[in-house]
């Protein structure tokens, strides 16, 4: 065979900090919560983690969804199941495309052998709403299926008013939040959506491989109609569907299922990353879903203002800009590469890249999740400014940090006129061996 | 909403010694290399570990195949990306079922729209080589699928000859190893397999979350001839098949570019989930896959003698038993819930129950990976001994954990003739430290 037996290192990556559009750094929380040994899988210890990690991302999502899971697998594995158990063949789904995550949506869609109606914006730009309720009235689709926030471009589609048209010509409402969730306002009941997916890996500061989701009792109608009990656990009674969902796997009747009462086997639950998907939550929901939004828009706004302060261009609708993610215009004559490389070798900080249009245009520089502190934003700033000033390209000296330094200055004196929660001294949380009993806090 | 925010603990799971047909516990190695920090996702430090954890499930599937990843999802998000990929639906696929598994491939391929034909023995047999022979000859199959060890019976499939019979006849022969990979002898190359899938749950002692798999040249062929490129990261002159996988996530051809020199985007790698994976895969090449292989040997013999020591009757064709799995006859009389329940109770022993046809018939008791150890077996039958007795069914008094230590005896003896090694002075490999150069050991 000519093989060699070969025997590696023990896992010991660089340090990084990763600055880019995600992943960025798990929250050292979320790697501890996550190197808990095992328990079995209808352990009582492990159906009421299941149980917790419901009611935590019920909060996270805001809804009151019964049907709150974990899809085993990466954020676009979320994606997946949410269109492969909504969709049936032939039905029409429409599809914003603003970015690259639209373009995932359409194609996800069209394997699900939908008939898929796309409309289009340049990247950069978001739809109005009337654009979209034009099409919605226009191809009456069964599913909007529309990206919230996009890293590819860094902005978000407003979605208010979706949910009532939705809602007035019987349109499921399905979006995907992974790149926006937990740094940016969002509410799927008020909203008026019926399936929402996310993923870890970027303000709820875990690392990939879970993607959290939410369906309204609309959307369960939708896929319990198709539902279909496996043939190796299958019992009497049991009924299959003709219109079975074309995916075992994300087949979302088999996963309500596993996750209910009736904890019917289907996978075998990826334990670790639940461990890691209920820490990430817990945080978000310790800290306060508004106190981690309010967080992000002052991170992001202090990343803002301090790469125009460098003297760079930002690309994109800035109104419509997230906030845990910037596009910076890569200056003329630098290479964007080159720039990149030596912030990561020399700097030990990840700058994101950007995809299809803007591939060599812009970097992506994020702020999420963990790095979305006020260390993270100046060190970035200040190792910009120096690999830039290196790099020959014309750079305001000291503008970097200035101008973000000005942004912390203002929401300090905000914030001592009016004291604003953070992480450090979160006020309505009582510490951990307070809420012993599994219950804290107020109403949401 | 009326909802409530409530904070739960940290995640601190109660003790337990996973006993069952897995997950079993993880070997602490692997989740401390998954409490990492993570990296970007071209981060040179990634890829190389990526690079590295295919290296090492090729000494593990014992193949030279190329195209040996981690599908990002639990086990049967491996079998399921192995059977979308290839299979275009009216394609007739055979599947051999002979347990719950073999329902599960069959309920796959026909959610991706194969004509299946299958054949069935009574759970706990396997099929002699020339009834598939037979069967193939019959169907003419573009796909066999067949499991090779089915927990939910105990029994391995041999897969001797079929190989050869699949090339004379142009099919396609894929095997999932889920249960048996490690624990018993398998050799992908040498059995002339064209797709193989894997989860780390079982004798690789690591967490369900990701399944290592790997592909023949013949099927990547065949998976190719059905590529198709993202439309968010097309570019001029990227061709896409009429013949597309009908699953995104699953689409085989886009996950090889992902792992291969062109790194694709198509997921976010788990990261966390690919350290373990790499770890498990590490600790199974630092002991030798045959040692590994035979440890798995002893302790499912002295788990076996143990319960038959015990009195007990044990279920399933002994002759294809797998070493890491044994079914044990509920005797009359016993409320078998019961007795699992005082196990966990008191004495933190986690064994399994069962599905299916075998439901409250049989015990099923596991002796992998991490947990496929001498004391592990002693204390387990030393608790059942105890439990059964309390339980009023009749036990011999101190037969199981006799029977066990005479398998033990018998081992020593020989190994005192013969040296075998163990992972504790595993001889051919290097101590960490002293494999820096990412290379020990010799050929395999």
């Amino acid at each position: 065979m000519g093989r060699v037996k070969r025997v590696f290192q023990q896992i010991d990556p660089p340090a990084r900090l990763l600055m880019g559009p995600g992943p960025i750094n798990a929250d050292p929380r979320v790697l501890r919560a996550m190197s808990a040994q095992l328990v079995g899988q209808y352990d009582p210890a492990m159906t009421a983690y299941m149980d917790e990690t419901q009611a935590l991302y019920r909060e996270v999502f805001q809804t009151a969804n019964e049907q709150t899971v974990l899809v085993d697998g990466t954020s676009r594995a979320g994606i997946e199941a949410a269109l492969v158990s909504l969709i049936e063949p032939g039905d029409r789904v429409l599809v914003p495309v603003f970015g690259r995550f639209g373009h995932l949506l359409r194609e996800i869609a069209e394997r699900c052998g939908a008939e898929v109606h796309v409309i289009e914006v340049p990247w950069g730009q978001v739809f109005p709403l009337e654009t979209i309720t034009a099409a919605i009235e226009r191809v009456k689709p069964k599913l909007l299926a529309v990206v919230h926030g996009d890293t590819s471009t860094t902005v978000a589609q407003p979605l208010e008013g979706l949910g009532e048209v939705c809602a007035q010509h019987g349109v499921l409402f399905y979006t995907d939040v992974t790149a926006s969730i937990s740094g940016n306002a969002f509410d799927t009941d008020a909203l008026g959506l019926d399936a929402v997916t996310a993923g870890l890996q970027k303000c709820l500061g875990g690392p990939s491989g879970s993607a959290p989701a939410t369906f309204s009792a609309r959307a369960v109608e939708a896929i319990r109609s198709r539902a279909s009990v496996e043939a190796g656990i299958r019992t009497e009674g049991d009924v299959t569907s003709s219109r079975r969902i074309a995916s075992n796997y994300f087949d979302l009747a088999m996963i309500f299922d596993y996750w209910g009462p009736q904890r019917l086997n289907h996978h075998t639950e990826a334990t670790t990353m639940l461990y890691g998907a209920r820490e990430c939550a817990r945080l978000v929901v310790e800290e306060g879903l508004d106190q981690t939004v309010a967080r992000h828009a002052l991170h992001g706004s202090a990343m803002l203002a301090g790469v125009q302060g460098l003297g760079l261009e930002v690309f994109g609708d800035l109104e419509h800009k997230m906030n845990n993610v910037v596009a910076v215009v890569i200056p003329d004559g630098v290479d964007g590469d080159a720039v990149r490389g030596a912030m990561l070798t020399d700097f030990g900080i990840e700058i994101g890249t950007s995809f299809g249009p803007l591939h060599g245009k812009v970097w992506r520089i994020g702020t999420m999740g963990y790095n979305a502190r006020r260390d993270t934003v100046l060190t970035t700033l200040s190792a910009l400014e120096a690999v830039l000033r290196r790099a020959g390209a014309p750079v305001t000296t000291g503008g970097g940090v200035g101008a973000a330094y000005d942004v912390y200055a203002d929401a300090d004196r905000a914030a001592a006129s009016s004291p604003v929660e953070t992480r450090a001294d979160a006020g309505t949380i009582a510490p951990e061996a307070a809420s012993t009993d599994g219950t804290a806090g107020g109403a949401a």
